[in-house]
């Protein structure tokens, strides 16, 4: 198997190389690309060392699968040149998630989406991610009428340029210089942003409406309504998400306790309270503060936390990548 | 007029004494009560010095007003005492808040409940004062159905210690040295702790149900429907909150927009969006990000900060004591 990496330097691709190792699957082949900046440098990986590419029309011929953890436009650039080599794309930007023929894929919920592909399968949105599979063990005793969420979101989802300007800000506040924010739009040390992505004319931002978009597409319900506000906070690398489900059938909180234990990709945090910092560098997403709205029939409400580069990104693209491995 | 402060060496007590001189208020005698570790001390006010006292049965007598920032246990100790001299108690802690006979009071929106005290006008949780003046201006358009809250609250919520805690994990942390919590149960610097106050039976915290308990007393809604999810982030003394809130009537946003512009308390962000740093050490409360829910009927989404210390503790106590001044 030939394996490709898009962004192999960037934050979501340095931890790909990690979880190919963890998940331990044998890559004969392993290409990794960067700017033309990092090109040339070199990078260990499995007793081997790999050189820095830059893209080219060539870079892909023969290899088997690309991974994408790069941006939208660049991902478009290089589609063209992907499917020429026949290589299959599982691709981290949100270019081609809302697209009909492409398939979305949290595995442990919509594993069987990817047999559909056609060259491309798009990992969600991180939050999106980590709230779905919090989601999904109750969709799995009932449908879901409603979602209300607020994510508390890791300055990792903006890159490694994020995580070293809140590092940043926290040293120059402590020397007493001025902070200059660049990466996120005011402080976000010691702050709470209420705005990620771009702002839409209904009010919400692109980022907010993922949680809708994307959710509805892997869940299977097209008709799913969110609610959702997304909040950037001081933390290195888990988000974490507030979320109020209204569903159509009543549950017991004792059937989704049992749904959340039986489902793959999550654990249910019972005797403490599950948080952001608890869950990083690992990738399971964790359940807690589980409850019954008091007044609102059929709601509950409940706190999760995955790692953003993490189940957020590498790994659930690795995932999939193994699974069509599996499946030849 | 003479007024005595409770815990006059906390971060609300302080704060206290800084609003009195703000709010113009004239003082003729103060008389400065901290525990018997701190008396002695000599705190400097309005060109006098003043001496730190430890409490006794006599402190009271010959005042006019005391504000309490001390813990419950701690003010009903003392609350024979303060009823014997006949001074007003204006309390914060939590103790009286939810009495029949004792006015739950944020001037701006129950301002009048101020005439009915016997004695005792208690002074509302920090997070509920700063949702309600968010949520005030649309209750004044349509009754309130229902309200999901999640709250982002600072470290003062914890006193001087949770603001020394973060600021000293942070510094730990740099050194390589390793955390110790003590204040909060885990660390919280780099972290979110969806746990405040004491778990209750139902799943909710304490901390959870004062937003709705105290909602309905200062907004003489008994039916008030609240779902809270309260979350300490690394953030030093303003709350955030975001806030969905059902009418009874159908509202459009420019109607919200008036109301909020034209209440007292609170300002309207529309060009960038409010954040918790932007409302640390002033008075008002910031509202932002206010939009339509697409799918729910009636439903507004929206997000708030206010100063805790001050809008959320301090300021609000000594509003009272002026209006009480003012009506005398």
């Amino acid at each position: 198997m030939n394996v490709g990496i898009l962004g192999a330097t960037g934050v979501v691709g340095r931890q790909m190389l990690e979880c190919i190792k963890e998940q331990g699957i044998q890559v004969d082949e392993l290409r990794l690309f960067a700017s033309h900046r990092s090109a040339g440098r070199i990078v260990h990986f499995q007793g081997k060392e790999i050189r820095l590419e830059s893209v080219n029309e060539d870079s892909f011929v023969g290899l088997d699968y690309v991974l994408g953890a790069v941006g939208n436009d660049v991902i478009r650039q290089y589609l063209p040149w992907i499917q020429k080599s026949q290589a299959v794309l599982i691709d981290n930007s949100s270019a081609f998630r809302l697209m009909d023929e492409i398939p979305l894929v949290v595995p442990e919920i919509n594993g069987d989406d990817i047999d559909k592909h056609h060259g491309i399968i798009a990992n969600p949105n991180c939050s999106t991610i980590i709230s779905m599979l919090a989601v999904a063990p109750i969709e799995k005793l009932s449908p879901i009428v409603s979602i209300t969420a607020t994510t508390f979101q890791a300055v990792s989802g903006a890159g490694i340029g994020g995580m070293q300007e809140l590092s940043q800000q926290i040293q120059q506040l402590q020397q007493g210089e001025a902070v200059q924010p660049s990466v996120f739009p005011v402080q976000i040390a010691y702050n709470c942003i209420p705005m990620i992505g771009s702002l839409l004319e209904n009010g919400f931002t692109s980022e907010e409406m993922k949680m809708q978009n994307e959710g509805r597409k892997i869940l299977h319900s097209p008709e799913l309504k969110v609610n959702c506000t997304c909040v950037r906070v001081p933390v290195y690398r888990s988000h974490s998400i507030s979320l109020t489900i209204q569903t159509k059938k009543e549950l017991s909180l004792d059937q989704i306790r049992e749904s959340i234990k039986s489902f793959s990709g999550v654990k249910l945090i019972e005797d403490m309270v599950p948080t952001p910092l608890d869950t990083s560098n690992q990738d399971l997403v964790y359940i807690g503060r589980l409850r019954k709205d008091e007044n609102q029939k059929n709601t509950y409400t409940l706190w999760c936390c995955g790692d953003q580069i993490r189940k957020g990104a590498a790994t659930n693209t690795v995932q999939i990548m193994k699974s069509l491995m599996h499946s030849h």
